[in-house]
């Protein structure tokens, strides 16, 4: 009898503590208008997070992979990666003479966006060997975020974490809430995003898959480091993706995001697991808000991923119609 | 006045439940002898997580790694990935008569374990890439499934994995429970593990990290696969170890266990870091319950590891007496 009132209080507060993490509907994606998109998404997580549903799917095995350059933040007029590259460049070239015959040096040295972002990741790969390359991992870290935390976007004036998408930024919150694991698979550098990426996104190292640099493993001054070597290990593009989400997640994920032809092998894999799936790919509709483009585009071509969407039933997220809100710092 | 009685009881709730999760001493590793070896792994994961000391470090920075082969399982007479390699060869080899020409032919028909285990794990990956590649990585999962399910050890007519060590199990589960993320590093096939290792570790497939074949996207049926081609892509032994860390998990592991000189650098680079890092070595000692054996041994050969672990202070697990148990169904 004496404890009946202790269960009756505990159950109450516990009910209470459910409540408050299953997000209440006024206050799901709020950044998102009431459309088709929205609903979506809303309907997919109920589907799979419903233990009686026939959908329903573990949290174990609710992934979602998010592509990043153009899918959770913005990629133009060039990779943002491209404007740290360059940066370093200039700072580096002092040093390097010799880096003055490289065909790269006159477009690095002017800031010719246009004829370094012709040659997409592989030219930015070519850079980031002169740039990114012949530093331990963790000096490159340390790099990285003293860049993060002072660059600003030439067209915007923003800090580029300040040119992250509010609603994707919602969307990930609500996945995490709802048991998923939120990876993010970019064609862009593994070691370029891992410093700001928790901090951002709420996304941790290790749940960061991209492009990578070979390593080699020595010991400096009596101390073993990872320095980073000139040459490629991975370039996390097209139909590297689903292999790299095999070799390091080793599930098929449930949903993925991205918002160009350099996704289409990872919405094709993702989606044609057994199951409840979706793909979702962000269209650029937005020329005032952000920019505006798809099937004609170096920089995030979008142009078999989307007529594939259609066949396939793949979400088309539309910016300018379906967000309320682009980044955080703008309404 | 009304609510204080709640509260009351939620907080006796709660302190009752952390308590739980909190393991008791007298509970704490029961396979374990009360030894140096236990009392140094109770020991840092208490300074580690005690929030007010001077160690603390971050439950998202508790990476714990793993070897696998003779350190979370038995590796004698040789790695088990052996056996079901030759099972599996000589499963295929009436489908392959150009296997006659093969130099692994004959040891592997005739079983000759001495012959094929001498190569280390060079050898291993010759054979892998004879009966490990050309299918898709699902088959590969349901193959190995399967196999983990009948196979026996031919000397202890065990199932495999009914050769995990006991004591192991209960230090995984002891970090879990003190918010250790728990990585398998292993030297042995990241597929050959991954169907087996949640059930059996608690490990989940993104905690696995290991040897890998190259793989390709493909579409065959019209559904999009990833194959396993007869290449190798990492061999996760010796310096590797590190690399694979960095390169997947991204993050300094903060407490390493291995077996062998294949962990040498992985023991090296974890203990090298700031702050409190433990660095852990079973010694094989036990050739009643198990095996004996380390300088001379071809497989899990270890003697520059033991050389290093007196300078650097790497506690040394001895088998014989420091568990009183090895496996679960032996006492």
């Amino acid at each position: 009898m004496k404890k009946m009132p202790t269960l009756f209080f505990v159950l109450c507060f516990c009910s209470a503590l459910q409540a408050e993490l299953k997000p209440q509907e006024p206050n799901i994606l709020p950044s998102w208008n009431n459309s088709s998109s929205k609903q979506a998404i809303i309907d997919f997580v109920d589907a799979v997070t419903n233990e009686s549903g026939p959908d329903f799917v573990p949290a174990a095995e609710r992934i979602a992979v998010f592509d990043n350059d153009g899918t959770l933040w913005s990629e133009k007029p060039v990779y943002f990666q491209l404007f740290f590259a360059l940066e370093r460049a200039k700072a580096l070239a002092p040093q390097h003479p010799e880096w003055k015959k490289n065909p790269l040096y006159k477009p690095i040295m002017a800031g010719d966006l246009k004829a370094l972002s012709a040659g997409g990741h592989a030219t930015l790969l070519k850079l980031m060997m002169l740039t990114h390359a012949n530093t331990t991992v963790n000096e490159f870290n340390g790099i990285v975020k003293e860049w993060v935390k002072t660059a600003k976007h030439p067209e915007t004036g923003k800090a580029y974490t300040d040119m992250v998408y509010q609603p994707m930024l919602e969307v990930l919150t609500y996945l995490r809430a709802n048991g998923f694991k939120t990876y993010i698979v970019s064609g862009g550098g593994i070691e370029f995003m891992r410093p700001w990426t928790e901090q951002v996104y709420g996304i941790p190292p290790e749940q960061v898959i991209g492009s990578s640099l070979k390593t080699k493993f020595e010991i400096q001054d009596k101390k073993p480091v990872v320095f980073r070597l000139p040459e490629i290990n991975v370039l996390n593009d097209k139909s590297a993706k689903p292999l790299s989400i095999s070799q390091v997640i080793g599930r098929l994920p449930i949903m993925a995001f991205g918002n160009s032809d350099g996704d289409l092998e990872m919405l094709q894999w993702t989606t044609s697991g057994k199951g409840k799936r979706l793909g979702l790919i962000v269209h650029h509709t937005d020329d005032k808000r952000e920019w505006a483009y798809d099937r004609e585009s170096i920089v995030g071509k979008l142009d078999e991923a989307m007529d594939e969407a259609k066949q396939n039933g793949w979400v088309m997220i539309d910016m300018k119609s379906d967000w309320n809100k682009i980044y955080k710092t703008q309404e």
